[in-house]
């Protein structure tokens, strides 16, 4: 089923599991956030986190977890020692047939972490991934993954981020064959490391199945752009990417807001200009998409950036609600080979 | 020696050598930057490639080269074949001691090999790298290196590149102690992947000597911004860093200007705030840069982008005389320690 045809009929929704105490703007922003997407988009929502720090939850239901893991915290200890914290009980939530899906702000890492404790991986998934849409005005995002989760792979780990990130794509914008490349430094087959030319081989030979088109080799240059919809690399090379785009467009936003504040003749021109460049800059908000999604375990689980605003919570909100009605969780089981089927 | 400090007297300077054949822009936009940077620079120029395709070459020498290098052809294989093309011609004119540098703007690979293979490398240094320098608008250009020569590195060159880094940033932009970073994906030493983590003791434990001011691990999104100096990274990730900021401002600029173009009044207020920008883009051209160089061979090979315009050229050309006159590779010389005696 695709992102274009009607969702299946899920008559009483399970709720969607929030984690009121991960981000820099917790609690206060993300219970915001929760609020309006249950009032605005009907969507049911759990909040999970300590009930004392919460504030005003309105309606909405809580689990209580009095635990918090901060966002400095290291992954793996934390889960393990806090079993109390929000995080982790907002994946039991999803384990235990309490909610649909979770949803944190938090520390990446530890949602991950919790994720893959709680819910378990997928069957024959080597490594879960995360997926991030690259924003591309004018186009569908750009899915990069791997986006940070494993800063060593292999060459038959990246065949399956192939199979799962093309089975998002088509899931979650409704593309009939999503584009997938290979993230290199040239396109041509000898190019790359040897990660990269191991994994190549095996894409090119099929070894994602016929449901993966690949398209061979992309660069840098083609992550935010239309000439690809998935772009399948290593957690480290993924990550470093993301965060140079995210930089470089920080940097490139904030100098040109500065250049306008010349003259009083250039800001008067400006007051014209800034609202013809709003699109631009909503499309360009990483609180537009609600955040990556963690690929690979058995329950969907949105991450949103640690700076989320209440915005940024109703979108995540919406994009678990997607990944639930299309049963995307489901896609992803059927898209994935045994790596011991692989190449 | 600073590049605050005069430069060293160079009564008679070798003329740079430029390949007039390297570029998408071939020969003519080439021939054009050469002739400028001669007669508005003042700077000795040697023109190397085929006589009856350069056009009007003024006054300059050349240096015949029947033999032209193709942008997508073999590195190392077109080098050992094409003994007569203006790429070898022009680093042999450097190894013969008639011309102080070399500039192209052709196949990148091609550049390093025949500087390798002609120029030799400089004592101890295990692989040569492609230092980029990533404008800062604001404040001294970031060096990225490797940006592209070594797919795959092992921690000691990562230590040589950080010496060669430094001095480059140091000798080419007066910093009296450049700060070097080492990219990763987090900012913690037991973040990013066996590569990082073993370069960062190395690093951490002084292995690059007191001259190298190592200030740890940096991420994505500080490479374009004046958080460091020189961001150390293998070849593969750099690449694929610098590529995606190239796109992504690209990207951003076309979006800009596209949505300036939305009614009659935004155009006109467009007409007020173009100029206003205009210092702004300069900074952030390629062209204004003057082109990579590759450290650690035995002689100045400064690399201009494939789309180099006269503009690009004349600037590469400066940056090369620059290089000599501060005896930069005297600099890099005395920077690296080596491989055997590291950590």
């Amino acid at each position: 089923m695709s992102a274009m045809s009607p969702p299946a009929e899920v008559p009483s929704m399970l709720p969607v599991a929030v984690d009121a105490m991960g981000g820099d703007r917790a609690p206060a922003e993300i219970v915001r956030g929760a609020r309006q997407a249950a009032e605005e988009l009907g969507i049911p929502v759990l909040l999970v986190g300590d009930p004392e720090r919460m504030g005003d939850t309105g309606d909405l239901p809580v689990r209580p977890a009095t635990e918090v893991i901060a966002m400095d915290e290291d992954p793996a200890q934390s889960v393990r020692r806090k079993k109390d914290s929000s995080l982790v009980r907002a994946a039991e939530a999803v384990r235990d047939g309490q909610a649909s899906a979770m949803v944190s702000a938090g520390n990446t890492g530890a949602a991950m972490a919790s994720a893959l404790f709680r819910m378990g991986r997928l069957p024959g998934v080597a490594r879960p991934a995360i997926a991030t849409p690259i924003p591309v005005p004018g186009a569908t995002p750009t899915v990069l993954l791997d986006a940070g989760a494993n800063a060593e792979c292999s060459a038959t780990w990246l065949v399956q981020f192939a199979q799962m990130g093309s089975a998002f794509s088509r899931e979650r914008y409704g593309l009939a064959e999503p584009r997938v490349g290979l993230l290199s430094i040239g396109e041509e087959e000898t190019k790359g490391n040897s990660l990269v030319k191991e994994t190549h081989a095996l894409l090119a030979a099929g070894a994602a199945g016929p449901a993966v088109h690949f398209i061979g080799n992309v660069e840098g240059r083609d992550v935010m752009s239309d000439a690809v919809d998935v772009v399948v690399t290593d957690g480290f090379t993924g990550n470093v990417t993301l965060k140079a785009l995210e930089g470089g467009l920080r940097f490139m936003v904030a100098a040109v807001l500065a250049a306008l504040t010349g003259s009083p003749e250039v800001e008067a021109a400006s007051a014209v200009i800034l609202p013809a460049l709003a699109p631009l800059a909503a499309e360009l908000d990483p609180d537009t998409y609600g955040g990556a999604m963690l690929l690979g375990v058995d329950g969907v689980c949105i991450i949103s950036h640690g700076s989320s605003s209440a915005r940024a919570i109703v979108n995540a909100v919406r994009a678990a609600r997607d990944a639930v009605e299309h049963d995307l969780v489901g896609q992803l089981r059927d898209a994935v080979t045994r790596i011991d089927q692989l190449g």
